[in-house]
């Protein structure tokens, strides 16, 4: 994965400049993962507002001219804006987040999770800490990138004008992002909307993330008894809201692997067969996918799809917790009061997040069975899906510049789709602006799992080719 | 539930006695009652070695010649002993618990569950507290039964050798009580085991216990990916622990409502006509009883049976807890790694719980999905279901003694089955003696939940009717 002028290929400053400064960059993340900004856990709120502060003087030291934290009803997001000095210059926003997941179970992680480690693997070096990759790393590489941008071109101002939104709230739903989108949209203004918190397909596959998917989330709460009953006087003779729940889940999917919702199918949007014929160019080892994080030996879901159709175009539920009961040592001989689960729903273009609190509700009504009572919380938001147009100029210039970085041509860069979910389609419909996407992840990086950790090469050739982006978006005639 | 011999009855001293040393039963249960010795948790180990030595000093008190405190490779038992001066006078062996369940939920008691505290209910003053009837309540009325006896009948012993065994672990599913049986089954030899951890049908319907079903438990976890994984990333394509675990569980019970663990109802008795007969005498407003603890309007269980049925005389499976991925505030968007399930059996006469290990590893490996690895735990010993035999002279005296304390005839004395379990089998098979059971508790006493109650004219009828009973089981011819 190592390249260069010297081996006779192209001139490429900008790795030349950031091969030179990896120390800058490694530097810079090791500090900022230290911040253990977990936005789901109220305690670490002054550690999520510390992250924007650490970014916004991070950004001050890079050459932005403006940088701001701009508060929330929640965590405080960080704004930045470099002007280029061609007047004409499109205008591109990059979109990130600074706040990490929660780290439980923290027993699984092999280093402690705010102590960034270095660790020699398979395909290089990696570093292992919450939000190494998502979406720390993903962010710090914008500041690598935008020095190699003005070093390699000899500019005082980027050949685009670049902005940053980035978020503290992403892994709590971005629940006040929307409004923050909405109350600064003249600020964000831009021509495309460069979201940097996904990967590609494998370290030696550079690919574009064409889709994202949406998310919803529904808590259920069944009700039995009034309190606890004793299994012996009572047990085999009134309901017990356990087993009402495993009944009910167990009904979630049918034998197809179809989630059941009334209506949940409505509005998806099909493959089509260009779409199809591109995800499968995508090479995809299933066995190695499963006995890595995922390590189980089998694949299961939709009948009818691939697992990265399944993972990437297809929506999905998913029961994510569930409890109820006496958990502790030994047993306790009860019949509990309630039942708890807690679901999210994975969304495709073009479902609705807001159609889901009907849907759930209509299908907990349907399968509670007499004697228990459902309380079923949706919270209003949710996360739509989104999707890229696959032949826009704006996409040729991300194409162009991943072929750089990765010593390729650019019809070599593949399509994938990202099964996860940001505010993507929040950026894309109130800026209404294109989106590009350009990340430096990978499926092995155990994002949300112990163990994240970020393989730095990839961290170099996404640096890169954030500088080369820059220069390849100021040739884009955006309409305006 | 008033009587005297001034109404013009029968002259009945033990009643007298009874009457007039109420205020000594309820200071003796109120002092026990502080002492919060839940067996369940390790920290309270000192409150139930406490426990043992108020009741040894209880019982010295009351005049036993004999008693001590039996340390077991658990909590302590209590052992006393009173011989009859008459050489050839039957042995009775008085079986009880000092080990109270768990508190928690703690916040919905009324009262502090070890501040005892007196209610005025629809049937006349209540105390509560954790373990007012279960079992503190029930062994307690022994200490009164006792010195109402010789005061009746002018002694200076018993009329019948009395001993008593008063285990520390009943609550804990009894695991050193055979072993505690066997070592000292020479000391503990007696003509019939007389079992004070039960009730009766209602406040004006006198009943004995002829049956309780045994116990074996369960604890499932099942397997998935090896982290918690993101469910964005994977979701859709990978087994999901809990919903595996929601299949399995809901297949736990067929639609007919019976248990579906291969060969589970194989060495079940059935109910004879006479059995049936019997337990269709027992009043039972099952609306009442619905609404009582059990809060809901509706019965559920085995197709084919009444509430009665269901509770006393089939077998049950009841999952008492069951939990797996993220349980706290908000969402996390993950597959979990692992789901677990605690599962207890209600067995009756003739399943033997040392069966259920691997009837229920059968069941879990034919129900679980490709991808997903169970494990099961079925802990060794359990609790073997017992009955009583309905026509024996000691249940005769037995039926005597209860009806002369309610003012009624032995023959309006109903048979009832208890649903719960206790190490009632292993004291009929260690000690090779009858069972018969004298217990104070109703089945609205709320036992194992928040305010756990005694009816107090309940227990003053159960002491009296245990000072009856030295004297009727005097008379009985047991084999020897």
């Amino acid at each position: 994965m190592t390249s260069s002028a010297a081996d006779g290929a192209v001139p490429n400053p900008e790795r030349e400049f950031v091969t030179g400064h990896l120390d800058d960059l490694h530097a810079d993340l090791d500090a900022w993962l230290r911040i253990p900004s977990i936005s789901a856990d109220p305690a670490h709120a002054p550690d999520v507002a510390g992250s924007a502060e650490w970014l916004a003087e991070a950004l001050r030291r890079t050459g932005f001219p403006t940088v701001e934290v701009w508060p929330t009803a929640g965590a405080p997001a960080v704004f930045a804006e470099w002007p280029s000095a061609d007047a004409d210059a499109p205008v591109a926003l990059v979109y990130g987040h600074h706040d990490v997941q929660p780290v439980d179970p923290l027993e699984l992680w092999e280093h402690p999770p705010f102590e960034p480690t270095r660790v020699e693997g398979p395909d290089g070096p990696e570093l292992h800490a919450r939000g190494a990759i998502d979406d720390k790393g993903n962010v710090a590489m914008h500041l690598l990138g935008m020095r190699a941008h003005l070093a390699a071109t000899g500019r005082d101002t980027p050949a685009v004008t670049v902005k940053l939104i980035v978020e503290g709230e992403e892994e709590s739903g971005s629940p006040n992002f929307p409004d923050l989108l909405r109350e600064h949209s003249d600020r964000l203004r831009c021509d495309v909307v460069v979201v940097s918190d996904t990967g590609m397909a494998a370290p030696d596959v550079p690919s574009a993330v064409t889709a994202m998917r949406g998310l919803a989330d529904a808590e259920i709460t069944l009700r039995g008894p009034a309190v606890d009953l004793h299994s012996g006087s009572f047990g085999g003779a009134v309901p017990n809201p356990l087993h009402a729940m495993a009944e009910l889940l167990a009904g979630l999917h049918d034998a197809e692997g179809r989630v059941t919702l009334p209506g949940f199918y409505d509005t998806v949007r099909p493959l089509t067969d260009r779409e199809r014929e591109l995800m499968g160019r995508v090479p995809f080892d299933e066995q190695a996918w499963l006995a890595g994080p995922a390590a189980s030996r089998v694949a299961s879901g939709e009948a009818g799809y691939s697992t990265l159709e399944r993972i990437g175009a297809r929506p999905t539920a998913e029961v994510n917790g569930m409890w109820g009961g006496y958990t502790g040592p030994g047993h306790k001989t009860i019949i509990p009061a309630e039942a708890h689960a807690k679901v999210t729903f994975r969304l495709v273009a073009d479902q609705v997040p807001a159609d889901l609190g009907e849907q759930v509700r209509a299908w907990v009504a349907a399968n509670t069975p007499p004697g228990i009572e459902a309380d079923v919380h949706v919270p209003a938001g949710g996360v739509a899906p989104c999707a890229s147009d696959l032949d826009s100029p704006a996409m040729d210039a991300l194409l162009r510049s991943i072929a750089q970085a990765f010593d390729t041509r650019p019809d070599q860069v593949l399509f994938t789709r990202e099964g996860g979910s940001g505010p993507e389609a929040d950026l894309a419909g109130i800026l209404a602006a294109p989106l590009v996407f350009l990340g430096a992840g990978l499926p092995t990086d155990r994002i949300h799992s112990p163990n994240e950790r970020v393989l730095l090469p990839m961290l170099h050739r996404g640096a890169e080719a954030a500088a080369h982006l820059w220069r390849e978006l100021a040739g884009v005639d955006f309409p305006r």
